[in-house]
This record gives structure tokens, sequence and C-alpha cells, in this order.
């Protein structure tokens, strides 16, 4: 019996919808950015807190199982949020493009795409983006980055949330730096708590620099 | 273009061998239990307060992208382990058989299979177990049982993990709790702290009694 492998092909298929995406980006002015964590690891909180405090005019589109309770989180910021429910454990490049058709994102600078809460299968699906930030919850462990690597190598940034609840586990928060950089030595390293605000300045500023890196790239492109 | 649904086919092909599993566990007197959950909500410590503590001989399969970090804990308290390092988002039914080929389960009267961090895919996957068990952090949230419904509905036991951070965050373990049980009504909820021991007993006492009927009534099959 011959065995046929199933993500090759799967994959190539996505990357052509990413490339599509990116053009769509890109023809627009926006720059995307992919968030990525598990559940509850707080990406809706921590978009609470950025997306007012950022200088461009953003649109969010949110991948969850059921229900559209962040994307109602986003809007009651004052921020454009579009829905996808989807059966699957990750966003892929065809549900983006799919989206856009029904949220045009005419005249926004930053599109947000909050992935589905999985620390696996996210990572393996480009959705066109420019940036990829993950989402890392403290008191899940220090010993993730090592378990499940992909997703820190693929991140330019890791924001290591919760850090408030530290001190109540028995996570050091130096031990899950060093495990980070240890599978991801080029990624950014930003630990906050979304709750207390501490940590947040860095992240704005990190992301704010690294948006408008992005968007002065397209101009000159 | 046909379009071809790859999902059935596969979890057909999945339910042929999580029913071999099953008379395996059955000839050998062992019941199985698949414990699910996020990344970092507990398993594995959970686990390691356990398996001394009920009148079982004890065994446990490990289920990790990488790393051997589970079983070498689960060697550490004395209990056999056996880990698989898998590419997948979730343990099937056919690596649990081909693992119980190189780890005999002989005379093991509770089987333990922790299953990949993840809140998604391994709630599709019959591993042929006898009980299902889904442990949830509770700083993850209150409302993650609404947009990840199907893990909370295939469980007999939801394990609320982490309740001494509670205070510390915003998350009500009352709303959290009467979330798991609108869309789980028959799933029992035990709140527990691994970490102080809090409600442990509870949960010790659940896992037997149900350990406890499940072999009895293999014993009058």
């Amino acid at each position: 019996m011959q065995r046929v492998s199933l993500e090759t092909p799967v994959l190539k298929k996505n990357d052509e919808y990413a490339a599509a995406n990116r053009s769509l980006f890109a023809q627009n002015g926006a720059v995307a950015v992919n968030i990525m964590s598990a559940p509850g690891a707080g990406k809706t909180t921590l978009l609470e807190k950025t997306l007012n405090r950022i200088p461009f005019r953003c649109a969010v589109i949110e991948g969850d199982i059921q229900t559209s309770i962040d994307a109602d989180r986003i809007r009651a910021v004052g921020i454009p949020a579009h829905q996808i429910n989807t059966t699957c454990c990750h966003l892929d490049a065809k549900m983006i493009g799919d989206a856009m058709r029904q949220f045009p994102i005419t005249g926004v600078e930053l599109l947000i795409i909050e992935n589905v809460g999985n620390m696996v299968c996210p990572a393996a699906y480009d959705l066109g983006e420019n940036l990829r930030v993950m989402v890392y919850s403290v008191p899940e462990g220090a010993e993730k980055p090592r378990k499940y690597p992909r997703m820190f190598y693929q991140s330019h940034c890791v924001v290591l949330n919760k850090i408030d609840l530290a001190p109540y586990t028995d996570v050091s928060v130096e031990e899950l730096k060093a495990n980070v950089l240890a599978v991801s030595p080029n990624a950014v390293v930003i630990p906050v708590s979304s709750r207390t605000g501490e940590g947040l300045d860095a992240w704005l500023e990190w992301l704010t620099a690294k948006v408008g890196e992005a968007r002065a790239a397209a101009i000159c492109a």
C-alpha cells in the first residue's frame, strides 16, 4: 500500500492563498500581525490594552471554535472586528482571504489576526502576515518552549503574559526566558502583565516600531 | 472539482485501532484513562500527586511534541512511563497500540494516557479509553468552556486546577463551573490545586471509585 502524505499538498495550497493575502495587505498599505498562543494565555486582553494606544488605524480578525466573545470584546473598545468560527484547530490563509471579502481592510493600517488558541497547529499555517507574535502565559510553566518549540521559534516576538502571577507559582521567569531564547535565539522576549499594565510600554514600543518599519518598507518597495 | 472530506475516513480508521486497544485493555484487566488539557494546565503535576495515592498498579503513556520531560517526571515518582514524541497535535489510537508493543501493560491495573497539550484536536480521537478526564487551568479564564466546548462535554470529569491562583486573577471559579456544566451537564467538576493539595482528596476519591467500577464491570462481563 502506498502512503500519501497529506501535509505537503495542504500546506502548498495554503502558501498560495497566503501569497494572495500578502499582496492584498500590501495593496491596502496594511501590516498584518498573526497573534498565536495556547487557549487562555491572554491574547484578547493584551489586544484590549494595545489597540487604542498605538498610532495606527487597526482592525482585528478573530479565530475561535465557537462564540463571538472575542470579537465582541474588541468592538467594545471601539475597534472593528470580524469573527471567524471554525471547526478547525487553527486559522489558514483561505479563511483569512474569505474573511476579507466580508470585512474589507480599506484604510486599515494594522490588521491583527488573533489565531485559535492552540500551541501546535497554528504555527504550521502562513496567513500571509508580516509579523508573528506569540503570547505565552507564565503559569503554564518554564519548560514549554522545549516541548512545543515550533511556535516559539517562528515568532518575531514572544510576550510572556501574566507575570503578576509568577510569585504565586513555581515558575521562574528567568528560566522561562532562557528556554524561549534556547529554541528561538532571535525572538524579542517581553514580559508583561496585561492585567496590571507592567511591561506594556515595552510591548507597545516594539509593536509600533515594527509596524512602522514594515509600512516604510512597503512604501519604498 | 470534487472535494473529499478527510476527517471521516481518518476517524473511521482511528475507531478500528481504538476498538483493538479497548480489547487489549480489557484482556489485561487494565482501565485506561485519557487525560487531556491545553498546554500547561498541570496534567503531569496532577499525576505526580495522584499515582502513589490510589490503590492500583499504575503505568503512564505520555504524548508530547518533543522531549521526554513528562515521562522522566513520572518515572521519578516510581511509576513506569513511556514517552511518545509525535509531530502531531494529538494522540491517536494507532500511536497507543504501537506504544503498547514496546511498553507491555501486563499487570497494570490503571493505564493513564496523558495526551498532547491542546484543547481542540485530542477530543476528536478515541484512544479506546474507559474514562476521559479534562484538566483546566483556572487562570485561562471563565469563558473557555463556551469557546471550546467539545473537550469539556466529552469528559467524564473536569478538574479545575490552580484554584490557588484564582484570588490573583479576575476569574470567578463559580462562573467557570457554571460554564462547564452549561456545555457538559453530566460532567463531575472538581476544583483542585495540585500545588497546595486543596481538593485533591475529592479527585482521588472520584478516580478510585470510577476505576474500581470499571474494573468490577470488566470482571463481571
